[in-house]
């Protein structure tokens, strides 16, 4: 008997697992539609002129296994070396209980952005115990829920410091003892904006001069110095001082609100999140309490739900973020979520007597290194310290260093034949004994009493962590359910389809997330020498290829840690291509009414001007308009920066037209990615006329969203801007991040998933994301209006749906919608973006049709109690949309509503059984703002909330 | 300025996070319990004479960090061979998104036997998926939720066989090609049962001769056969036919069912289940509907709730489990829950499809291997099969075999010079050629046609998992969502205490269970060469050692599976024992008659008769009776066994004079290791006069309840047992369980306990244990009776409270409080046993003072409760205990009950915002048993229980 193999893909393969509906479902949506078939579907939505000519190769895809082992095998060509380089990347311990019930765990790391706070009071309350902690340990008032690493916070601060300070000078001043990234980083984003940088020592300050200065505590090279006068100085001019500081050595030291800072920056990476070769980890800014509205990034706050109760929100989205159109300072717009959770529990689990036992084991560690050394003859710098030190070895570096290497330790190469040593938590009695025998010592442990090297001005005198939630019992047991408590308040994808607009939340599977945490990923320091990452090198030379492929781009920059990140700094690429051409005064950017808000602002940052450009009444680009615009600022024109897909979910036929025209008037096309989940295998920016675009890794490639980042954002561009791309933050200029790429420890996941799906796969995903949309559309369609859809009636891997006829008919918002379809069991769609009043719907290819019938189903009921409203057989204000959405207290309390429990608690949609309960009612977003409270309310503020 | 170190311990460090109160709470509930010292407290409860001379002394304890160092270290002593040795242990790929949602996830692994069933629904749907996948594939009416490996299941079999069969003959066939394991347990089963053991060609079975027979199928040596006229004739002789199969097979292979098999075990070890150097898999049983009452095991079957909506709980428990005293015939009581729940979940994941793809592919590549060694001239047997082939190979037997381990692989010895090859799901092309060049044939895969190479009558021609949950969409999405809605269902100890008396549900760490997934554990085969298991000799001998000096014997036997079968190996070391002296005759065993169930069971296992002994007023084994019969028996006395401390939780002083008698006697003493939790580094069974204790790893020693399993009950012995020990399963004589080291995979929980707990930390882990619960029995004191407590008032690290009174006066049974806990948020205490009408409560070390206030503010306000009915302010049936569980269907139903919907939800101790809600009310246990399905119930059945 010959042998008939099943032409069926088993599950292990991925393009069988990613993809959400089965082929038998296929079918009957592709009917649904309207279509003949999935390739029919497509012809209809894009138009032929954009598609790419070839199809995706990427070879035989590979089943998880053969990733898992292929990914082993890269990961063995990093070779994991103790790094004692410091320079903000420090060894540190991962509580195997945060790692497995954290970071492994999708409850956690498949969330999205807490902007629905009645969905998000787990992570909340998480984030806000990271402000908290930051705030406490660095003795300022207010602190945001990170931001996307140390050096990128220093640019930040640098120039929140000018809006606060609302100085006319244009200087600031950069303590020399700064990290070399961060001070790259800081002139990178001082340059566009006409900031003059002088970097020099403390003393050489001139407080009159400058609109804020910068310092690093302790030193890059271990020095410690109490900052106080400086302040004072700062201050008597109206400057702002900024201190860049170790949160683990403030666990022993003075902290910079006690030295009279106004803003306080720097990384929380060694709080229990492994160094990863560079990121991700949450960076942190705090600051006054007068300067909350200036401070970038988000904001966890505490505020009242519509019963009264205490409730966690973003607070002072207003601000959202100073990435208003006109008046941009910043970009940001992702912070590093899933990050900070982990570091937040790390204070949580050690608690204030934990994390001082750990900083003073660290510096007893230290003080006994630098005494072998000293006892030696080893001239050891500086005489007080915390964790680092520097010692003269001349003519002898480079031998030290290699003899370290031997065994199996870096060390940090210093100018003048110096070697930095920066010890962590993981240092081992081992480990010393190795450091010094890389010195020639051959020294064992002995008794000794340590001395403290802190001077004792600057030992620590007040109390930090005192909330009670950072005294919870540590047993393990105790925290294990506290994470899971908090985990069951929020709604993630492993629980619900969060078909958000524009931001692609697809499965992030288990395979591609094993890696991550390996060690041979996440133990590696981002300046180590490069020899011992081949690995991270193999895999980012790989990926970068790929990405090259499906772009049409002939380079890609790993480094920017998130898209808008990745915009930036793909202008500033663009920026150098006219200055080396001599073209260095262009300097309008034109872009369409429907960008997203990141696009204006990362043009102002790099120090253009943005040029708006009406829509039509499609919501395509105006091309006359463009047209005019284009001819208007030909002598200046830097760049066009356009959406594609646009932001209204149409593949517009113009665009390459719209490339065309600025490239005629000597601009440059810069396409925004982050609708690339449409376009991947079937069309290329590159192909359509762009010359550089940013990559929504955490879209379209996989990587968890984490609760609101981490992201990735690298850039590829064409070959004539190569030569522009981010430098090197150690070694180079120009750089945009601390690491050299970004946050590299995420990149296995947006590997496995190109080495899982292969090219066929790939492009078929954006084939039934597309196919997906269309069957939502059709599905809601006559029911709600459906705005933006091609010539062909096709949208793209979104819709737009109408709900701003409902205000006038039913005294119904988006905001009722999206509240109430928390009682159906679902994150709303993005709200009233990129029109007011609208949902933006987009479900990702990983959807199966059940799940997308569960949201139409629960959509269409939605518009059945909206029906109710208007034609009189429901209250307008009694009605379950407006006091959506419901929680089991309602179900609890009396019940005086003129629809029934049932019809309030169970809409179509929502599970029985298996009902996800928000914790709180509506939650008020404006009391919040009105009584700003960003840290952890007292546990009685608890109590009278209850009451 | 010298160096203060705090004192203070952090977090990281075991005995810090393992045990629950902190220093503080433990001395506010010394206040409580009245005690001046947590030392005096143990002074008051532990008898002096049984204390232990000499602290337990582990060297230091180890950080969570550096326990996984040590650990990898140990791991990498291990070589990862890819072992193609078949025997019943095969490779196969656990998908990552099972690996990391259910083997790693604490709501599945913390979680107990489903013995509460309104509790347990999640994961009683996940075993009635297990069960209904043994049915389909076998062809069997039947199936149970597992047993502990295929040998066991098989020697479950011939005593099921022989009990169902109710024939008078002592003989059971044993097909020679059964795997040497599963004869080498039928065979240790068989002796002092009486059974004669014939093992023999199938050809030569006479059906006239025996009461049952057993076939492996495929063969051990690969060979395939139709037993359909062997179970013909077995039938015509009234004897039972057994077929051991394996589930891949199956996929493609005609069903034991439709050949006529009464009875079809083996091992769903290759369903995605690490071979983890043996073990633990989960083993099945299936037979006909007509015998189930007769199956030993766990049964999961349908049943309804109190609104009679469909519901799940354990089928016929009132079999519990033919461990009745007097007709014991099993004493099996754990099975692999949670690797049972993985083999369902990779059916699931897969489908029959997938299933059937995998089988394919494994066929398909034997083929080509096969064919390869024929073309080169080998002689290959048989001429079908499945997976599994032989290859003459005369004298180059070791030379190949050799050159097989130089090439990474394992291939398996056979007599008379013959090599053994099983291919498996991880099997690759390149594993194919590495096996040709370790038989000296240089071939490349080359293009051909693949032919079946199974016999033409032997395709199996009905379908299979043909159930609607094995034919889900396959998308990643949403087998992730359906593995977390099935957790979200149940109550584990990752969201509350689990207070369950002797079953000691403490912290299952996370550091603990890292390693378990680690490759170096998981992929070793038991039957690898012992030298490549370098790493795990080090842990067993290491682990044994530590474990050694807990108990005070001198050796340790890690083969038994379970609490239950480390208690029948130890009697039949006993048992052993006594043979070696010429006394093969002593077959009386003394047991109390408040030992566990399992006691009698295992006694009769071995052949012996039980005397029970009389308890004493207070519980205590009464000593004259006991003298009595030691006397009366004097010249039979095979042994005693005693539980210690007893089951009634109290350190009885007669416990030294009880080993001394029936020493006197010429008996040996077991001690039954149950409540081994009171004793570590307090006192040594081994010093009170035992001769053998099992351990119960998976209580004492951390490792989890997986939810039913998986456990470990390695015994300890006295020198002079030693050489009784059970034997090696692959080689020798004697073996209890299929693989030499029982389930080792999991032995690094254990041993992590013990590395990171140190000798002091076990120690204090033991007197915190005794705190909590003398804390609740003090706390609960009169509002209970506090039962059975020692001499001093102290209770040991359990108590019992008297809930009998409330029959008469309020009309509340154990039953009622049990199912109002739910409501509380609790997994209730074990009812009714040791007394019936009582709860035995067993806090452990690891919960928290305010988790034990939290527990026992629930009781007391269920005490209130009771005292409303007795006074008449509650009526005795409409009360909140009668009534309970409370669902979120009650809340939304009209509420017709005279108390309110807060009372009925939300009694004290019930969390508000993360309330846990049963998925169903009250569960009917007797509905299910008369209309008995165990297999999933048809999606109609859903929707007409739902109506």
């Amino acid at each position: 008997m010959t042998f008939k193999p099943t032409d069926y893909l088993p599950y292990d393969f991925a393009n069988r697992r990613h993809i959400g509906p089965s082929p038998a479902e296929m079918d009957e949506m592709l009917d649904v539609v309207g279509a003949d078939s999935l390739e029919a579907l497509i012809d209809d939505t894009l138009p032929p002129k954009i598609r790419q000519a070839a199809p995706l190769d990427f070879g035989k895809p590979l089943s998880e296994r053969e990733l898992l082992h292929r990914m082993k095998v890269t990961a063995s060509k990093n070779e994991v070396l103790v790094s004692l380089i410091g320079q903000g990347y420090h060894g540190t311990v991962t509580p195997p209980a945060i790692q497995r019930n954290i970071l492994e765990n999708p409850a956690w790391y498949t969330a999205y952005t807490p902007y629905q706070p009645e969905i998000s009071q787990g992570r909340l309350e998480a984030l806000l115990n990271f402000q908290t902690m930051v705030s406490d340990l660095t003795g300022l008032e207010i602190a945001n829920a990170s931001l996307l690493d140390e050096a990128t916070a220093c640019a930040e601060a640098m120039t929140m410091a000018q809006r606060v300070s609302k100085s006319k000078l244009k200087a600031f001043f950069v303590d020399e003892s700064c990290h070399p990234q961060n001070i790259s980083v800081m002139k990178t984003r001082a340059a566009p904006l006409g900031i003059e940088v002088i970097v020099g020592a403390p003393d050489t300050l001139d407080p009159g001069s400058v609109f804020g200065a910068i310092f690093q505590y302790p030193g890059t090279h271990g020095h410690l110095r109490d900052f106080t006068d400086e302040m004072s100085a700062l201050h008597e001019h109206k400057a702002i001082g900024i201190v860049a500081a170790d949160p683990m050595a403030l666990c022993l030291l003075k902290e910079p609100g006690a030295m009279g800072a106004d803003i306080a920056v720097g990384s929380t990476q060694r709080f229990g999140v492994p160094i990863g070769y560079g990121g991700p980890h949450a960076a942190y800014m705090a600051t006054k309490q007068a300067y909350a509205r200036n401070m970038p990034g988000r904001i966890v706050g505490v505020s009242i739900d519509s019963h009264g109760n205490r409730a966690y929100r973003l607070a002072l989205q207003t601000r959202e973020q100073h990435i208003r159109r006109e008046k941009a300072t910043s970009n940001v717009c992702t912070a590093q979520a899933l990050l900070a959770v982990m570091a937040g529990f790390y204070a949580v689990f050690h608690g204030p007597e934990g994390l001082k036992a750990i900083a003073q084991r660290i510096h007893r560690k230290t003080v006994r290194l630098a005494e072998g050394l000293a006892e030696a003859g080893f001239d050891v710098a500086p005489k007080s310290f915390f964790d680092t030190i520097t010692v003269e070895v001349g003519g002898r570096q480079s031998a030290i260093l290699q003899a370290a290497v031997d065994e199996g330790i870096n060390l940090r190469r210093v100018a003048d034949g110096r070697i930095g040593i920066t010890l962590d938590e993981r240092t081992r009695p081992a480990t010393i004994q190795a450091v010094w025998r890389a010195f020639g010592i051959d020294r064992r442990d002995d008794d000794y009493t340590p001395r403290y090297r802190l001077p004792e001005s600057l030992v620590r005198s007040s109390a930090y962590l005192t909330h009670p939630v950072f005294h919870m019992n540590r047993a393990e047991t105790e925290m294990m359910r506290y994470m899971r408590r908090l985990s069951d308040r929020d709604l993630a994808l492993d629980r619900a389809m969060i078909p958000l607009g524009s931001c692609t939340m697809k499965l992030n599977s288990a395979a591609e997330m094993m890696p991550v945490t390996w060690d041979e990923f996440s133990l590696l320091h981002p300046y180590a020498p490069r020899e011992q990452a081949a690995g991270y090198t193999e895999m980012i030379d790989d990926l970068s290829a790929k990405l090259c492929d499906v772009t049409g781009y002939d380079a890609i920059s790993m480094q920017p840690n998130s898209g808008a990140q990745g915009e930036y700094a793909g202008l500033l690429t663009i920026a150098g291509h006219h200055r080396a051409r001599g073209e260095g005064h262009r300097n309008i950017c034109l872009i369409p009414m429907s960008a997203h808000g990141t696009n204006p602002a990362s043009a102002q940052m790099v120090g253009w001007k943005v040029v708006p450009i009406k829509s039509a009444a499609n919501g395509d680009i105006d091309l006359d308009d463009f047209r005019a615009k284009a001819e208007q600022y030909a002598d200046t024109l830097a760049a066009s920066m356009i959406t594609y897909p646009s932001t209204h979910g149409v593949f517009e036929e113009t665009v390459i037209e719209v490339c065309r025209i600025t490239h005629e008037h000597g601009g440059q096309v810069y396409i925004d990615g982050a609708n690339m989940n449409a376009m991947v295998g079937l069309s290329r920016p590159g192909d359509l006329g762009g010359d550089v675009s940013h990559l929504n890794l955490h879209k379209t490639f996989c990587i968890p969203h984490g609760g609101g980042g981490p992201g990735m954002g690298p850039i590829g561009v064409k070959s004539h801007l190569v030569e522009h791309l981010p430098g090197d933050p150690a070694t180079g200029e120009g750089a945009v991040s601390a690491a050299p790429f970004g946050s590299p420890s995420l990149l296995p996941i947006s590997w496995a998933y190109c080495l899982m799906m292969g090219g066929e796969g790939l492009t078929q995903a954006t084939r039934v994301a597309i196919l997906n949309a269309n069957y939502i559309a059709r599905r809601l369609d006559g029911a709600y209006d459906v705005l933006y859809k091609g010539p062909s009636g096709r949208v793209a891997h979104e819709c737009i749906i109408d709900t701003r006829p409902f205000a006038d008919s039913a005294g119904v918002t988006v905001d009722d919608i999206a509240k109430r379809l928390v009682d159906c069991g679902f994150h709303a769609p993005t709200m009233s973006w990129p029109v007011a009043g609208t949902l933006m719907i987009e479900p990702t290819e990983s959807e199966t049709k059940a799940e997308l019938d569960r949201f139409c189903d629960a959509m269409l009921a939605i518009r059945a109690e909206i029906a109710d409203i208007e034609e009189g057989r429901a209250d307008r204000e009694a009605n379950p949309l407006k006091n959506a959405p419901h929680t089991m207290e309602d179900l609890v309390r009396d019940w005086d509503r003129p629809y029934s429990r049932e019809t309030g608690c169970f809409p179509p949609g929502a599970f029985r059984v298996d009902k996800y309960w928000p914790p709180v009612n509506r939650v008020d977003n404006a009391w919040g703002d009105r009584n700003l409270t960003c840290t952890c309310p007292p546990m009685e503020a608890y109590k009278d909330a209850a009451e």
